[in-house]
């Protein structure tokens, strides 16, 4: 039997997403068998993060300094706003730098099942900071879900009064996909978005 | 762009068994967006399994006292003793209590290969326990590759002199196991250890 106090740590652990009952036991295993280079740097790690954890005030970032490194970041296009749902979106966007712009999380999405309400998100500080006059372009970046597009719309209509050029994420055929196995819906999609052959 | 610290806690959890940087990535995330209930037990639950961290000068498994739950534990039977490879396979047999006795962790296997030998692996401690004389029964759990089976024999051949009954894990179909889809090598050790039907 392991012990109350590595039972607390595999238990911590396997409430990490992608890590269940069984990995958490090997990593466990392994924090514990390699203290010095891996136990200590995951504390040390978490405790830094832990200490300055805060979310951005101006995007809703989550980051280590208030504002993010986004958003404090001299070399972004002020003028490109990319609108997303969750934090994890635009960790997806910015991984490799392919919006050159600044962000905004809504923090959700708009869900009649869920309750969810305009009130609820970040579009009042979206509108906020639409108005300033400094943008020019606002990407709706939501996923492609009922709930996502459905989100997309009302963003579109609420900045519709507003001087900016309003896009959405294209739809289509993702990389590598095989029309034989994609659904109908992209399929749509994709003929209806098709474009001249260049 | 994560900030660095937040890079550093990704690498970190990166380098755990079973996460990958995708993975690693989620789970960051998911740490910092549940900060009290996510971020901060996992912390705590590090700083005191790292604080307590030690290896069971009986039988080399790693816990939070020394001597482990398991050596201490006054309910076991002192005289059934399981020999295993790596912590792990303690921590496997010991899941369910399918094993009623003490165990000992050679620390890894016999390998020409890679150059292990019996004076790397915790062989004299074990003689040493076999040797005080409380030990009736050595139960040989190794695993069932053909390093494994080496180092089962070298612990037998070594213990054959002392008056202990010297015994190893069944080999055969394993639970659910279809002969259509099973190696030779497991039908051909089923079928060697036949036994009557009741």
């Amino acid at each position: 039997m392991a012990s109350q106090e590595i039972e607390q740590l595999t238990q911590a652990l396997a409430r990490l997403p992608g890590l269940g009952p069984r990995s958490a036991r090997r990593a466990v295993l392994h924090l514990l068998k390699k203290r010095e280079t891996a136990l200590v740097p995951l504390l040390r790690a978490l405790e830094t993060v832990g200490d300055k954890l805060s979310t951005c005030e101006i995007c809703g970032n989550v980051d280590t300094s208030n504002p993010c490194g986004v958003c404090s970041d001299p070399k972004r296009d002020l003028r490109s706003l990319c609108v997303v749902e969750e934090v994890a979106d635009l960790w997806a966007l910015d991984r490799s730098r392919l919006f050159p712009g600044k962000f905004h999380v809504l923090g959700g999405r708009l869900s009649a099942l869920d309750g969810v309400r305009p009130e609820d998100l970040g579009v009042d500080t979206l509108i906020a900071r639409v108005s300033g006059g400094e943008i020019d372009e606002v990407v709706l970046a939501m996923n492609a879900t009922l709930e996502g597009q459905t989100t997309a719309h009302y963003l579109a209509e609420r900045l519709e009064s507003y001087p900016v050029r309003i896009t959405q994420l294209a739809h289509g055929l993702p990389v590598g996909g095989e029309l034989d196995y994609l659904d109908e819906g992209t399929l749509a999609q994709a003929l209806r978005a098709r474009r001249p052959v260049a």
